[in-house]
């Protein structure tokens, strides 16, 4: 199928010159102070920039006031990477790890305990769902060999914000640990250190600190993380080794990706001079409140319902209409200057819309009325799908 | 310990502006079109990203004449990630690795596969010796059990270019499989899949290729990939799945580095200009000639026999004075726009100076001046140590 395009390319919220702008979870539209703090090329055993390193990671912990009680270690590779460092390095080899899910990404955590050896037990829900400390709460209960639970918070599968704080309450008053894939709430929605127990909190450079991809990082309890000498799996993944010898050293054990942590540099000083965690936050919101409207005007249903729904990235029913097909519609937005990202969802068919990223006000806006003009351009009538009979 | 600098900055020889040229064995000085293809964020999901990966795997498997044998997995991380991930991926749980040992960068791959749980087998020379072909041959005559050689191809702790070709025949005629740590060496040295037998050649972005740090990759067998299904200790650094996951959807499993990415691809593209191997090669090795002659003028002695020397990092003896002190030299170097790299022998004092990266004819020559002038300020005339009593 092929349609034509009766909009030019509109991307004037970006700063990317002539690019789409990236309405997707990580990777996602940079400022181009932080793309241009790449110009620059770093020795990684120069002091310069260690002393970028070592800024980097006394900023992430301002960001969750754990300055006292954690340890930023920053880790190479996609969060994911850092994630399956935080499991292996934390949780012993004898070690059995609770993990409620609630979508893909949870569904990631417990492949990774399986691949570490460690043992897994699943608490199941279905993706609309959120997380729910009670159901926390007696699997501790009934078993005592779980030493770990690994929540994610903001399950970006299909967009729920899970009850981080209420379950790291039950989580500490069993005496478990608590790892949380943070990936994409990280410095959007709040997570504080002084009220919110947790032995780590992990996320990455290319997220809602809007850095570019290429590095994660795990805030890890101190006095936990001292006790996880010999733990990992893997050598290049080793969180203990990672923080002992950048202790010692001020580097990096193996080459750090020097551009990617000099642009997660130049975006955490943005982040603070836009005013942190309220005014990123808040941002977030209101491109979520937006976008959630104006595709709602369009005849589009979000997926969640509205309480569930965390302010990073939005998923709506495809069209119930057959002249719908999810790459025409992807290829006829984004030459209109916006970049989509599918669903996750395995029972039905999906789109993803992000709410995070470099982009001005006019953003948002921009990518409803692309997708309003795509929608006219392939000849989508039927956007809602029509009620289900019982 | 203070001292004026008599030469303001020199570094016209880089196109960092400013900054200093890294003569370090990676990180490296990049072309400013090779950090300029990082001024654009793509989606990782989108296809003219999943293009350039596709172009990347292409063109590295061309550097090694690979494309009817091989497959090139690109992997997140530093090149050590890659490292691991192919011992991780390629040695069965049950195989036993044996690593002829001449330098750091061996004992890592060795440290690698203990921390893997692979057995280990390991043939130890001195940093100064090369490996033997003959050694390896005895040592997988005698031991049946050994089901792969790990080799590194350049030893960048001193500088030593390990007979790789010769090796190969020996572990091909055992019918054992080779995995070669060519990090420092692709690209700048030959390596050909059609001459020479491998299972897999690792290296990584920021390195002869003069991209910029943070991916690596691994030009695995074909035949030898295919039969390495759950052979991982690790999700993230799993080649296999990430082979299948990339042919199946020409996208990477987890985020990818995409500035990373698109920087190494632009930087391949400006060594098939140059002249690919033959050219980078030639560059490199008249960047060593002349390191070497220049510093020997000054009084500098290099720790290797010439013709063990790769064109890669040469390392010299420290200056046998007591005004020497590696930091005070390397800080007045640095001040007259050349990074040098710290000595990693064990037994005795050394620098190291790299040969490789993105800066022009009067790269050298100007830092041996700035070393020149940096002995002068710091007061060291006794360059070469005298000889020693018998």
């Amino acid at each position: 199928m092929s349609v034509a395009t009766s909009t030019p390319a509109f991307n004037a919220a970006s700063s990317n010159a002539s690019y789409p702008v990236l309405l997707t979870p990580g990777p996602l539209t940079t400022s181009e102070r932080t793309r241009e703090a790449m110009l620059r090329d770093w020795g990684s055993w120069d002091a310069d920039f260690n002393q970028i390193t070592a800024r980097i990671r006394q900023n992430v912990l301002r960001i969750v006031n754990g300055e006292a009680t954690h340890e930023c270690v920053p880790m190479q590779g996609s969060g994911t990477f850092s994630v399956e460092a935080a499991i292996g390095s934390l949780v012993p080899r004898s070690g059995r790890v609770l993990v409620p899910n609630n979508g893909a990404y949870c569904a990631r955590l417990a492949k990774i305990c399986k691949v570490l050896g460690r043992k897994l037990s699943t608490i199941d829900y279905p993706e609309s769902q959120r997380v729910s400390p009670a159901d926390v709460d007696k699997a501790l209960a009934a078993d005592a060999s779980i030493t770990h639970v690994a929540l994610v918070h903001c399950e970006t599968g299909a967009g729920v914000l899970n009850p981080l704080h209420e379950i790291a309450l039950v989580v500490a008053k069993h005496g478990r640990g608590l790892i949380v894939d943070a990936m994409s709430s990280f410095g959007a929605i709040d997570i504080d250190a002084r009220k919110t127990p947790f032995d780590a909190v992990i996320a990455a450079s290319g997220k809602c600190l809007e850095g570019v991809p290429g590095m994660g990082f795990v805030i890890a309890r101190r006095s936990v993380l001292e006790q996880c000498e010999g733990h990992s799996h893997s050598l290049a993944m080793d969180l203990h080794d990672q923080w002992v010898y950048m202790g010692r050293t001020t580097q990096w054990r193996f080459t750090p990706p020097t551009h990617v942590v000099a642009a997660l540099d130049a975006a955490i000083t943005q982040y603070f001079e836009e005013g942190g965690l309220a005014a990123r936050g808040g941002r977030y919101e209101r491109n979520c409140k937006a976008l959630m409207e104006g595709m709602r005007k369009l005849g589009f249903r979000s997926y969640l319902d509205a309480d569930l729904q965390a302010p990073i990235i939005v998923t709506f029913h495809a069209p119930d209409d057959p002249a719908y097909d999810f790459k025409v519609f992807y290829q006829e937005v984004k030459k209109r200057g916006y970049i989509l990202y599918p669903g996750k969802l395995t029972a039905m068919e999906t789109f993803r819309v992000g709410c995070i990223g470099h982009f001005g006000e006019a953003g948002i806006p921009g990518a409803v009325a692309a997708i309003a003009d795509t929608l006219k351009a392939m000849g989508i009538r039927q956007v809602t799908a029509p009620a289900v009979a019982a």
